[in-house]
């Protein structure tokens, strides 16, 4: 058994141990690999790190992520110097914000969710959580481009009785609506993703379980109620063998449907969370190291996405049938060719147009904006309708209001995924957010399909809405960086004023 | 008869009654149903609530709303204590805005009222009369729309004499312009709708009849002049005896035309007035009660409405035929296909094409915008053209100048309904402000018919406009909620400035 | 002989004599009529108002508006009290931003007077000019328009002579550009028009003479140059007779054309210049007399203008063929409709696509759009190429740049005219403003002709541009008080900031 | 040998020497002419002014540009006193900033380049720098056109290696980029254009050397490493024995590519840049000139470049045929007809698709619409596929990301030119920013390649961007000069508002 003081000599950057629940760990030279930078490890350097990493970490981070030999085993439990975490004025006016929150009663739309998380999340979290590529140009578009579709309602329906609910992969689902992946869910909240399954399961709503999750696979499972459905979000390793380990293990568990990631062979340059990463190190550091230093600029994004596979490929499809049963759907296709080649596979239950949150290819077009076409080319290459059971289609991105679901299953899609909106609710609200969400959604609902004409998804046909500008990139949004850049032009000034401006 | 102390006793949630023009009632059930929140009536538990009382509801509102148990009886005058409304510094401070309105004279356009009433409206009145559906940008575009509209003028034209009166329904009007219905006039001003009874006499304008006036429909009528035209809007009760007595009502006391509104199965959700109401409350209440809580949040808008019936529908137009010889209009069809199943029942005068001030379904189209395809498919279709005088086209929303209602008029509409604008014109002058407004729109249309080389109605011809762009989609306006989420990208900042930013 | 003691006598609303220029006058009826509004004759009523009145109108203004019975003869000079006009704080402010003007030399662009004179001008001299009608839509519409027109510019052409003169109507012109006629010049600078006058003569460039001038037509004409080609602006009086003398005695004084107004049977609502006149009046005064009192709420616009007639039409062409052997232009043609009834009726040598600067209708359409509908229709209809000789097309409203210029030359103008920007250059500058408006007019035709790879005006060719866009009225100009009224969307608030906020 | 005692003397306008590298000049009559404007010069009139001359000009332009007979010879170093260089509060403010500059590692893109540049230039230089022609139009719209273009990535491809390597001219590149040319380099970093040549030898990118560089061209050539690849870009002068000289001496120092700039026959008229003249002129002076005095506002850009030739044309390009063997490309073609023109002429080995970076003529398109249109056109006219060895095509103007680039590579263009950002680069970090530019644009195109399912740009193929909306001119670069002079519409104000207004 290690003694605390051994542990504590070891409290640079040259040699680095920290104490995770009683046991020491040799991070030398995973300082620079840290997805949430070195900084915050040296500070624990030679000390009990365990207050600080419980709340963000998976339980198994730490010993998936470094090897054996790196394990140093356990330390005397009276020999380690207790930390005391000192909360920064910054901390603490955020702590004032979140006892400050309004009441649930208050938040009328999923708006307010992400209003009342940007002031209550740390700030790494609400970097990571909102950041998208480049100048996020496709990030918003992904809203912007449901605000380009309008309704033709009908009037005089019989409408007292209206019901949204639907079958997605032959799975029942409250709403025309599913949770979809999202990674580091303890940023926003200690009890991470599992928000999110505690609140599906009382609404009948559907979760996707995301490979980088803060909770581990199985707690997330464990959380769920007998018959509760969850699908599986797979960003595919390299080392196949660990990938095939993960999908079986998510089918033996009962999860339904396995979603492969095929819009992010490396992940996004996502500014906002990189520049974080800076703010975080040490200013002095960083600038004694210089242009010669190691890249430690990447964010949290790419740090904890190193293992994905640079190489998938079609030809892999009829591996992944031959190790599981679960319905295999591709997430993150961006044009009817790829959705066409899915179909001709005959391998895939579906696609999920999706440019992954505007978080990897900016100027990637719309899920909403994808499905236009790729309903057009099924039909006139291989005469397929739309909802169709066989070949399901499912958009992502920019998604706020019942309205804009309702948009895309007029357009042809079986249901909508959403993200960061109920990250948003649990961060702001914990599971009690996150069933608000959906108590939103549900009145929006009622209220949207009783004003168009439609008791039922079914009666929400094509001719209700008019796309006919969604493929017009006319008004795009700003381009902030280019804009601040430029100075405006000047007018001749009168001499008296020039020595005041 | 009650003495006063017996009332004073039941001054809690636990048993509110209240004393109203010298009755009193119970109120404690009917607390979280009221439109306007519980908290202002808790002020009056226990005590005489007229004073307050009067000025908003018509004078049988609280009959008809309490169950007749409920009515308790006169209560002895002099055993009931005085109530002195305090007045707090925000209504001092709107008092003195009161006081400040310009004169009339300096009012010149539409938009002067709204704004005006803005700052002298109490803050609830105006969220409830300005506000629209989830992120209003229906309410916005029906404004909008009208600027995508331009015109192609005509020269050389004897314009000395124009002329801008037509007819609605087979009835005079100076302008073809009309009062569309809207709801809780006194909320603007002691006099709510007589308001616009008594100017539309003078101005040879027609006025149509809202369900949900704050006036009784007979002080509205009983006000009108001699041979003075109104029409009446209907809210379908699901008690179809109730509709039936309200029409027949109608009809006997010379109301000239039946609007039946088709787009408010349900009432739509209006976040501004919703919100208003937490403000109302006493947020420690609020608190306290939590998500558990009664939802009291919906707003004045679905308070007032649950009796509307949700399964109105096209079969049920016969008997309305039946009922009434009235002319039946149907008020918020919003697509050609429900224009041509409305003629081709010939049930029916015409249809209104509307939005309902885009208080419904957030993303439907303009009126305007839905006037162009009506008249389009109406003529391949049936052979109709338009204005046509057997189905009658009308269409509101968005209108603040004579250049929009004569765009209209180019377009195919026999009239256009106006609501917001002269509610405002009477919450800031009252009837002199609506007179005020028809003298501006009189003096509008005046100039325009001459400068457009039109001597009468029937000289502005579809060539006379270039609406081309009407459909086009592409400039929508601002989302606010996601705008102010939304935070701009971040370039890289010189060292000392951090500490400052 | 009066003596200045009666005069003084006359110092109220109800008997209201002035002096001006040594003799009285009696304007107590014409108070009302006043197009500057009545306090400012009030404020001199009994007394000299000769130095208030020279700079602004024209020496004939007060004997041409009252009727001979008010012209009370000559005063006895010494027995008149001098007045002292006492200069308020504003205008001290103002003359101090006049001496602080910036040199001539830092005036790079005709923009750079625009700004210089919204400084120094009189606020109502600025609300005058600068205003337009109903929301200004057109007004920045015309401006706009000329930035939906890119050029596809020729290189390697050998462009060291370059030549951008032109021939209108038959007069040599040294740039394709004419001065058009605005109304009450003095407003801007004690010699108002005549400064126009002076600089057009040493730089070859054509002034149309308005009607309205300040100053009198004789000065305008006497100040030119032997040579110097003049065309005149005719608003059509009710009273033909005095039509007939003006436009006789202009040919008789030698001016070379006679352009028409078509587009002001009325003139428009310029609510700037209306809400000016509030402004201007004793605030208690209006109050008082309520929505009783006469409506003096026209601006300038209406109140100079009252003499136009308002049934000139096609048919009195002939009358004025009758009279005149100049060649007659129509001022505001809007649509090709009667652009091709001006040229089939060959009375006229051609006609200005123009809407009044956008202070007539709002929402017609820019002039450079029409342009293109007429140029599109005259070849289909007719056969003709433009430019032409027989039938010219002009277009003014909204150039700024020789580009704008150039453009309207490529696609069939014969030249363009230009009105506020050079009434902003004397205003801020005097007759050395206009000329250095036109140094900078050259300089940018000697560059942008480089440019484009044209030799002359001939090689402006309509392949040069891309006008593809013009006709989409997509982008509009922002409606002001629209947006004014319109409060955004509210989210939810941290409980602490209610009480900040 | 002079005395410094001699040249003290001649100290004012009249008669102007100064001393710079121990010589002495006559600068009298160059004083009007001098690009900086004559202030600067006047103020070491009679003394040294090496330390201001040296680091902004190249080492001959005294000696080029004054005739020999000024060129007055050495003196004695002794006699001539020191000049103390007094700094301003400005230029101490602009030393901090310098001082404070953010380490490399926290620049992530190349707007934060500019962002940094922007506040550490000398005023001047951000002035010419920045600066375009008139309202600067196409300067933004060339970054604007790139937002209408939109990717179509394709997924389940190996991208695990990806290369972005090309041929330009037949000579490697590390990327489909090169170094554009842009003058006066040394008033970014004393270095100036030896920057990039360093930083391209370093990542295998090829500059163009431009005629009008701060470096002497043999500087720059001689700054190269063996085997670095350069071109040369071209202004013809007047004296075509000067441009052979020039042209011949490229050749023999290794040049491999003529770019002829064929958009400026005279420069553009950049607004900023000329304003930044009147400020650094003393106003005094400035004012007594009047309009009188010579015309010194025309900036930098026209100063510099009196030597143009206007007359270059399409017939001397066999000319250059005949005095060079180095590939010409004609930079500054601007429409497809000429670009067919280039081809057919068999003299040119492609074209660059440029406006001058907005510099020339505002209103030209973006090279990138004209690309689009280019391509379509030659392959109609004479079935040319592009990319294409024999007649490449380049466009530059406005790319700040890899994804602009990528862009035009889908589009048919063979390598993109890329000035301003790497100017700025050297200017906020000397030679380190523009390697670090570099880095940052490999770390974009690996990214980008993957993410678009490409694994070499052969595989960027036109189905992958939809450039459907390129065309669309209808959002279009705000107008600021127009915007700040026009006043929105006022509305109806409270009385007590008034006085506070």
């Amino acid at each position: 058994m290690l003694s605390g003081k051994t542990v504590a000599e070891h409290n640079s950057r040259e040699s680095c141990w920290i104490i995770v629940h009683g046991k020491a760990y040799d991070v030398t030279e995973f300082l620079d690999e840290h997805p949430g930078g070195s900084k915050i490890i040296l500070k624990y350097a030679g000390k009990d790190a365990t207050q600080e990493y419980e709340p963000i970490h998976p339980p198994d981070a730490i010993t998936t992520n470094l090897p054996p030999e790196k394990h140093l085993g356990p330390v005397e439990p009276d020999t380690v110097e207790k930390v005391v975490v000192e909360i920064t004025d910054e901390e603490k006016a955020r702590q004032e914000r979140i006892s400050n929150r309004p009441p649930l009663d208050e938040i009328l739309n999923l708006h307010d969710f992400e209003n009342i998380a940007k002031q209550v999340l740390p700030e790494k979290a609400w970097a990571y959580y909102s950041s998208a590529a480049d100048d996020e140009i496709t990030n918003r578009e992904n809203h912007a481009a449901y605000h380009r579709i309008w309704f033709r309602p009908r009037v005089l329906r019989d409408v007292t009785n209206v019901n949204w609910s639907t079958t997605i992969l032959g799975h029942k689902s409250s709403m025309p609506v599913y949770i979809s992946a999202t990674a580091l869910g303890k940023l926003g909240h200690p009890d991470g993703e599992i928000n999110l399954t505690r609140a599906a399961a009382k609404h009948g709503v559907i979760q996707m379980i995301p490979t980088l999750a803060s909770c581990s696979f199985d707690e997330i499972v464990d959380a769920a109620q007998p018959g509760q459905v969850q699908f599986f979000q797979l960003y595919v390793n390299k080392d196949r063998a660990i990938t095939k380990k993960l999908v079986q293990h998510a089918e033996s568990r009962g999860v339904k449907g396995l979603f492969i990631t095929v819009d992010a062979p490396q992940l996004g340059r996502r500014e906002k969370d990189m520049r974080m990463k800076f703010e975080a190190e040490d200013p002095s550091v960083v600038s004694k190291s210089g242009s010669q230093a190691v890249d430690r600029s990447q964010g949290a994004a790419r740090a904890i996405s190193s293992f994905i596979d640079t190489a998938l490929k079609w030809d892999d499809l009829p591996w992944f049938k031959s190790i599981t049963k679960m319905p295999i759907i591709l997430k993150g296709v961006q044009c009817w060719e790829d959705a066409l080649q899915a179909y001709d596979s005959g391998l895939v239950a579906g696609v999920v147009l999706s440019n992954h949150g505007g978080r990897q290819l900016d100027f990637a077009r719309s899920g909403i904006e994808v499905l236009v076409e790729v309903v057009a080319k099924l039909k006139e290459k291989r005469g397929l309708t739309f909802p169709n059971e066989k070949f399901q289609l499912f958009v992502d991105g920019g998604v706020r209001r019942a309205t804009d679901v309702l948009k895309a299953i007029a357009l042809g899609a079986t249901a909508v995924g959403v993200g960061r909106p109920f990250l948003y609710s649990f961060s702001a609200y914990g599971t009690e957010g996150v069933e608000k969400a959906f108590q939103i959604l549900h009145d929006e609902f009622e209220m949207n399909l009783r004003l168009l004409g439609a008791r039922t998804l079914k009666d929400i046909v094509p001719e209700m809405v008019d796309a006919s500008n969604l493929q017009s990139h006319i008004v795009v949004p700003r381009d902030d960086l280019y804009s601040n850049n430029y100075d405006s032009m000047k007018y001749a000034k009168l001499k008296e004023l020039k020595g005041k401006l």
